[in-house]
């Protein structure tokens, strides 16, 4: 087999062949097996789910927050606490990250919180979204091992992400997405020159379809940043909490609310906000941690609602394709997640979505995608049920770009088409 | 009349009813004749252009260099050489700027330049083109005259961006634009909530609509941007210069290659450089300027090529509509700078401009709009020609995004649809 897929060692001395900086190994999530950091995903044992493990033992709390401030305007500033080398930032990548976090007043009114809203606004990525992020860190895995072609599956964001990334890297591109998706996300992953393939299905099925790959000689040298260097890849997502606390004073938020495709994104800002609790750099204190589905791909706010454990696969039919994974991977520890906290997981409809897409953009000036209709949306209707609560500090995800689900807002247009005269303004009622 | 167009007063000495920080007059750029800050635009005594005379007297050069530096990720880090009052961070507003200077070896090496090519890449702005920088000065001068509904003549980006500035300062806007923009233009400008205006006509009747509308009671209380706001707003372009040296480190490139709609980019970029040298920030050494337009509209490099010092009006008929601008206002100062620098004016076509948005893409992993593809356009030309010096330091600059113009490159797409099976796959020729 050309690529592993299960690790293959079972020693307990960990000797890592790649230098990734604080990685010290890949540790199941099940069950805790470690093997050494490599292209493997499942655990050899019980085919549990690999994650990073770190050393972070060398930090001294003061000297490293120190290190962070002076270091540089985008996510290499994390790099002691990232599976990177030492010198990633001197590495051709798109450098993404540091995004804006926005104070969000105007929204705060209309919405009746009054102990601050925060919307933290990964529009500001390279490719107009927070997969420039978890791209980057499987990039630095990718050079690591030795691979020539970045791949992945896609619902359209991650196919830009990574069609950039191996453009300026100089590495072989070849993305995988379902045949019917936007325009816009089609044509921004193609125009980067590496080769992109419609796959007549969802998500899902482009999903099987790369895992069956990996096994195949076909994908020999190919690094899939979701599947054999998932573990590096999620990593990504914790830059997210690590720049909202830093953003915040270096302080948690009370309250998150996260949008659910996978579920990866809201494990990894767990994983991240307690990884900054241990190392000292935040005061340690109770967070709340809330998901958001859209209402046509709501396997885990199902299950929540249920009370389930286990999250049932759903077929999704949704305007939030970036979300519209019907058999989410992470599902089952987003549910944890969101009890442990005493959060929460909840679903809008499409309806709603375009809705808070448009109540972000009147207020705030922010357009998002329709990800991020989601969240806002879904941050409505908990302050509306009581499960958020308006009095505490909340910061709300927006993960993409308005740009890229034009669609979805397309009955929005111009107010009135006039001569270029003052006659026929007056004569629209403008005045 | 409601709203002035001309200066009322010809006291020598300038006494300010507002406070926006270093600027301390307007000064008439043919005669300099010099008036207090208000909305006017055209001298009383010559009708040249208002521009904005600062008093930078106060300033220490190492302890402003230090406080930039502790400023903020945006362009309120260079507030104290800005139209702005000091504490114009606190206030409601995009915070655009500090966007990446990408260092483009790729792109360069298949250029053949060797002295450093860099791309200013403005479309990480937040509505992803460089006007959020101009809308940000002429919001701060519309507070201060107590304006309460921005406007703007728009070829499209602009109206995003003040559409966005004013939902978040919590303004009433109303925008003109052409009536047959791109779709992603329209939905982006009026998702925001705004009033969106199409004029039957090109950009230049909808600029001479807004002129008229300035005098009638039906624009009393409105502040045009790029009007009757225009000498504050041009002076929002000085932060790319600031931005660029400081992102070199401290440092000016030799060779700049900026896009020409108005001109007025250009020529205050030029300034910002003029500003830099004279406080000390960056060393005195000579560096030349380039304008890059478009063929189809290429009012000023034809002017520049014939010799000529007046700028003779076109029509446009060009993809990159936000270039379209056939009467540039600041035409005659572009071609002194040019001239003036040792540099030069240059066209591209249409065809040229798409192969240099994907070249762009291929290389950096940077999708840009048509603008951009006329930047590197030009800049691929002038490499050809000699004109441009490949042994330089050189910074061109994208100025928007490539989701804004996605028909310029509407032809790119998958490279194949399959199946989700190896089988498939193994058809199609894409091992």
């Amino acid at each position: 087999m050309a690529v592993q897929t299960v690790a293959s060692t079972t020693d307990s001395a960990i000797a890592n062949a790649v230098d990734l900086g604080p990685a010290a190994a890949l540790s199941c999530r099940e069950c805790g097996h470690r093997v050494p950091l490599g292209p493997v995903f499942a655990c050899e044992e019980c085919f549990g789910p690999l994650e990073i493990a770190y050393d972070f033992s060398a930090h001294d709390t003061e000297e490293l927050r120190k290190r962070i401030e002076a270091g540089p305007a985008n996510i290499w500033r994390y790099a002691p606490l990232l599976p990177v080398p030492a010198d990633v930032a001197t590495k051709p990548n798109l450098n993404p990250g540091w995004t804006k976090l926005v104070q969000a007043d105007n929204l705060a009114r209309e919405l009746g919180v009054t102990g601050g809203l925060y919307i933290k606004d990964d529009s500001g990525n390279p490719t107009h979204s927070f997969k420039d992020r978890v791209v980057a860190q499987a990039l630095e895995a990718a050079r690591a091992f030795g691979f020539t072609t970045l791949s992945c599956s896609s619902t359209g964001n991650l196919a830009g992400a990574v069609g950039a990334a191996a453009a300026r890297a100089g590495f072989r591109s070849c993305v995988f997405i379902p045949h019917d998706l936007e325009q816009g996300k089609v044509v921004m992953a193609a125009v980067y020159g590496g080769e992109l393939v419609g796959i007549e299905g969802n998500y899902d099925d482009v999903n099987r379809f790369c895992s069956e790959l990996i096994g195949d000689p076909a994908g020999e040298g190919w690094g899939f940043v979701n599947v054999n260097l998932r573990p590096y890849y999620a990593e990504g997502s914790k830059t997210l909490a690590y720049e909202i606390c830093e953003q915040l004073g270096w302080r948690l938020p009370d309250q998150l609310v996260i949008p659910i495709a996978s579920g990866s994104q809201l494990t990894k800002i767990d994983k991240g906000l307690r990884e900054l609790i241990g190392l000292g750099l935040v005061e340690d204190k109770p967070y709340r941690i809330f998901g958001a589905q859209a209402e046509g791909c709501s396997p885990v706010s199902t299950a929540y609602k249920a009370g389930h454990d286990v999250v049932r696969p759903q077929k999704p039919d949704t305007i939030a394709k970036s979300l519209a994974i019907g058999n989410p991977a992470d599902g089952p520890y987003v549910l944890d997640i969101a009890r442990r906290t005493g959060g929460a997981v909840e679903d809008v409809t499409d309806g709603q979505i375009v809705d808070a897409i448009k109540l972000l953009a009147r207020t705030e000036g922010i357009f998002a995608e329709t990800a991020g209709g989601v969240t806002v949306g879904v941050t409505k209707k908990l302050l509306e049920s009581g499960a958020l609560d308006p009095s505490l500090t909340t910061v709300v995800l927006n993960t993409g770009d308005g740009l890229k689900t034009l669609d979805a807002v397309a009955g929005t247009g111009l107010s009135a088409t006039i001569r270029p005269s003052l006659e026929s303004f007056r004569e629209a009622g403008l005045v």
